[in-house]
């Protein structure tokens, strides 16, 4: 509420955010150069400089020798800077025929897409694990609970496979929401596309990988948090079946329990009492589970009630996707 | 918290909302009927009759003649004392290889599956009729905004066209929901499976339409919530492009913008000030997505830290999804 | 989204909650039709007319002989056509000087406030029965977790003590929220006020026993879903207490635990296994917590990025701080 | 999901939120030293240097010169390596009688005090000016709407002080929030005291200005998330009065509506269209209120369905609760 404070750590955020996205915006801008060639705006020489500067920015940014600083405004500031510097009035020209509207939505569909897929893939390597451990337990006995009581017999092997099976089903709601924001929002600028300019939007969004056009261009911004929540949705999939699994082993860590016993290095323990084998890293990974839908009702919420058009509110939902796939 | 002000709502509520899936019920009993016949409990001849009383509970349940009552305790033991009245013995066989817990996870996909298909459709409505208003008013000029400022003109068939193009995706969001619980937990009873009894799960699946079949049978339970979330997030997709567009509609409905004059049948006035046009529809359609993302928080929400293995809690899940697709 | 459903489902509940708001509307109109003898709009024995025709309806309504029907509009209709039935023009008279909104809220705040009342006094004995827990167990060792794990003994008297020191904190927040609501909308009419009417506000507020009056009339319908959430708060605060209580008692009432054995008769078993002690009343009262957060949920999303003058979203804060509080 | 991000933004976050309570946590050191020394631990010369060192640490941290890093593991490390630097033995006493889990919540109370304060003030100064604002455009007449349709007469004056109301009863809140958490939590060690030692726990807590003491241990860890939702549930009325203030201001400021005129430092241009004024100050202010309640979210949600003692998950509590008040 005091603005000092809001500076401090609003901005402060955004900046970090924005380093992230600062590679992908990179390839974004070399896609929608070559799309200003096809508009005849640049020529194919400027296009070469132009990719090539974005080459260097982006493996600086990639090495973290480039970020986006407090005083910076955001990424596109920095890439737009950055051309400038290299390459004088063609460094303008890469402007033209968008907004930094639709210049955000295509490095964050791109990072987004990035960080979906190694997700899915981490994925399945715990799925992968989970059925080594199904095998490896597949005659270890174990009892099943209803309501936390005895109830029937079942083995360890089975319950790793329970946690397998959903979380395959997790990958394909991975799978849905990569569908979703996989597709190109260039062309569109503010909202209201760019009247006065053959932008090839298409061919654009096909050389950087996007499925399909989202052709209506005021479609574009009323898809901001909507389709983001595609993305918190999958997360919160796989947030829930490693929150169940935790309080699973945390119980079966008990003493009480004792079906589990943690290795040493996941535990910690406590100077007074060393004998203790605190699940810390599984209460923070059930824990986690929590901020994840929290961030899905950021984005559920902030657009709503709104009419269409761009409004800065939507801004919010940005680092709310983003905090979701790290 | 007072004990009768709960019984009051609460079983009222859950009493009408297994009224609702007494028919499907009524379905997945004579699927699972079948699969008794297989595993040699029930001879055909008594397939036979327990699939005519069960046609024929399902045709009163669906005329409003038969339902659940608040002295019953589910929909499940309406049909177990139908069958019992009428056939007997027989009747009572039918409980046989299953639990409640997977009895009434069949009966609500099937419902969920029926529901997301008619949502589906009726989506599909709105969209052609949208794309109806789009080629009609492709020329009728309107101003477009950022932050609710005059930015560029735009017309007032791309505000129709966009908001058909998001239900489009919206709609692909209710695929991927219905694949997602089109899947058949029978032959999981309470979660631990029916050890001594060869039930043909696959085939029963089938059956029923079910794509496939929760094989790891203690995943069942742990899905509840999880499978749910699916079809709430859809509902909310759908529920957020209706907030925007009923948002757009009443802005547009004032005297100052004036964009839109909403037919007098789908206003209401005031006696006091007869000319007034109240858009309630839209505010309630507005409103209503607040009540889906509450249902979405609560299937999210009352799984979450618990061990594996059901829970009482769980019940909660069946009111709150079947609240999202009304 | 089916208009049939739509109207069965959505209307149904309006006219339930209406039917609790019967008796409490009818105790408002009474003060109104004390504030219209003030403003010269009633005489004396119109408004005795008047309060034994309210105190009879009120009656009715308490004893269950006179509800609110799908076919009605609201409980004000009912009044009113009651009124007017019994006196005529008379009855008619009773909606000079005010409108549907400020009556609803005059009705709705009464209700709240008597609820929470109940509320209070029905945590005050859960504190004085765990006080008497906390005393018999005084010596009774058990052991202290952190992380679940044992870490230095403690008693059960002390585990009993700690959750009605959190209960008292919790009615705490019962009386601000009652302190909040206590605050009268009556004169408001529609959120500007009866210009052309001498109401007496304060004097009216004081007959109804309100603390205060909110002066500023346009702040009356600003404050719906605001006030409300006040109430929804302290009953979050008091589930939470109570979730946390249920979760320890349904882990202390495992085997393995064994801390605690609950009476036969708050367990159900199973007819397979009757030496199961489900403890469904406690799951239940568990997960009821998180429809208390989703009502919450509810009443701070509603209102959000509004204008502020009543919209008919504003109708939906009334089922959910009602549900919050039954 | 992968551990490097996790540590990196994680890990980044937390040393940021305990670097702001560093002089708090100085601050009830202090007391806590005090404490020691009528506990026989410490004596009056090892407290006076112990003080003047904490002195000189909180100092610096308001100056910004000390600050907790990454690599250190929290603010508690921070100041015990430094008090045993300083002052050897005597600095590793200080931990004698308490545990991270009593330090850290009385550190965040002590935060949590001082910014509901500063809170309340700032909120105080917003209703004095919009005090002003009522008496300056008392006569200034302006539609009133119901529906967003025109209906009644109103003035801005009025509409001026319809805020400066709510805003009073938020303060109200913010003080009801102030109250429960102005309670000492030191001498509760880990959940279970501190039996072989005799702390005066009340001169403690008032010596730190707290209101009162959690007598009861175990209810210190118990009412983690729980205490910092009265915190979050007042700054969510606060940023609710302000989210529709922003709406309306946002709508007023259109052209077609045009009741205000933004001064030009609060709105931002367009290059191409300077005439532009967008108000994203104000469009802040609407979509913080989101974030608010989404940490309000988290703090209701991470607790829930947990057995008591403390749990690593409640960690994630402390940043929810700061990020609410800054």
């Amino acid at each position: 509420m005091a603005a000092d404070w809001v500076t401090r750590f609003t901005v402060g955020d955004d900046y970090l955010w924005d380093t992230l996205l600062l590679p992908f915006d990179a390839v974004a801008t070399a896609a929608h150069a070559e799309g200003l060639v096809d508009a005849g705006v640049l020529d194919l020489d400027e296009l070469r400089a132009v990719k090539a500067a974005l080459g260097r920015i982006k493996r600086k940014a990639e090495a973290g020798e480039v970020g986006v600083t407090p005083e910076d405004e955001d990424c596109h500031t920095v890439i737009e800077r950055y051309l400038t510097a290299e390459l004088g009035e063609i460094g303008e020209k890469i402007h033209t025929g968008r907004s930094r509207n639709d210049q955000v939505l295509a490095a964050l569909r791109l990072f987004l897409r990035d960080r979906l897929i190694t997700i899915a893939r981490a994925t399945s390597e715990i799925v992968e694990m989970l059925c080594g451990v199904a095998e490896e337990y597949d005659d270890a006995l174990m009892p099943g609970y209803t309501h936390m009581q005895l109830a029937m017999p079942t083995t360890a092997g089975l319950w790793a496979a329970g946690y397998a099976e959903l979380l395959v089903t997790d990958i394909r709601a991975v799978r849905a929401a990569h569908d979703q924001i996989n597709t190109s929002p260039l062309g569109s600028a503010a909202g209201y596309g760019v009247p006065h300019l053959k932008l090839l939007r298409k061919k654009v969004a096909k050389t950087l990988g996007f499925k399909e056009v989202q052709s209506n261009v005021t479609a574009v911004q009323l898809s901001r948090g909507k389709l983001e929540l595609h993305v918190a949705h999958a997360c919160v999939q796989i947030g829930a079946t490693l929150n169940r699994m935790a309080s699973d082993l945390v119980l079966f860590n008990t003493s009480e329990f004792g079906f589990v016993r943690l290795p040493e290095e996941y535990t910690t323990g406590s100077s007074i009492m060393p004998q203790k084998r605190n699940p810390d890293v599984l209460e923070l990974a059930r824990a986690v589970y929590h901020r994840l839908t929290a961030e899905m009702h950021v984005l559920a919420s902030v657009p709503a009630n709104l009419p269409s058009g761009y409004h800065r509110d939507l801004q919010l939902t940005k680092a709310a996707v983003m905090q979701s796939v790290l």
